[in-house]
């Protein structure tokens, strides 16, 4: 059975994303890869995404690429935050 | 036959994109609505879409999401851009 693995995207340098994402590609039993991230995070989501598939995962697809709007509860009340969710597969 | 128009996102503030879209939408021979951004302006592409399809225009849906990589000529030569082009349909 194949597993499938979540990347968050964060604060951390683009490449640090390709290189864990890269790293579980290399595990025989990691078949597919979630990338998420919110907000302004979702731009270095597909950076991490496209150098990933086209410099070090040549025989990765992309099988999904989901938008959503997800409700985060701050200080100052509810606010909606826009989100990415790019499924990555070998 | 229906028409395509295309979005490109820039640096204008994200409610001004939405309404651009909600008024193309609103002309019946618009059922299909390209939004297109590369680099920073991706997070924004995503909050557009989002926003259009949950408080103006709830009958779209998302036909297609597509990423890539664009190569921009610069001053100090070449360099790679990740793009998004998101297919909004009425």
């Amino acid at each position: 059975m194949s597993e499938e693995n979540t990347i968050f995207v964060g604060k951390k340098p683009t490449m640090n994303y390709v290189l864990a994402i890269v790293t579980q590609f290399n595990n025989a039993d990691i078949n597919r890869i979630a990338i998420k991230a919110r907000g302004k995070a979702i731009s270095k989501a597909v950076d991490i995404a496209e150098i990933t598939k086209n410099k070090f995962v040549q025989s990765a697809h992309y099988e999904s690429i989901k938008l959503d709007t997800e409700v985060l509860e701050g200080e100052n009340g509810p606010s909606n935050v826009s989100s990415i969710e790019i499924i990555l597969q070998k």
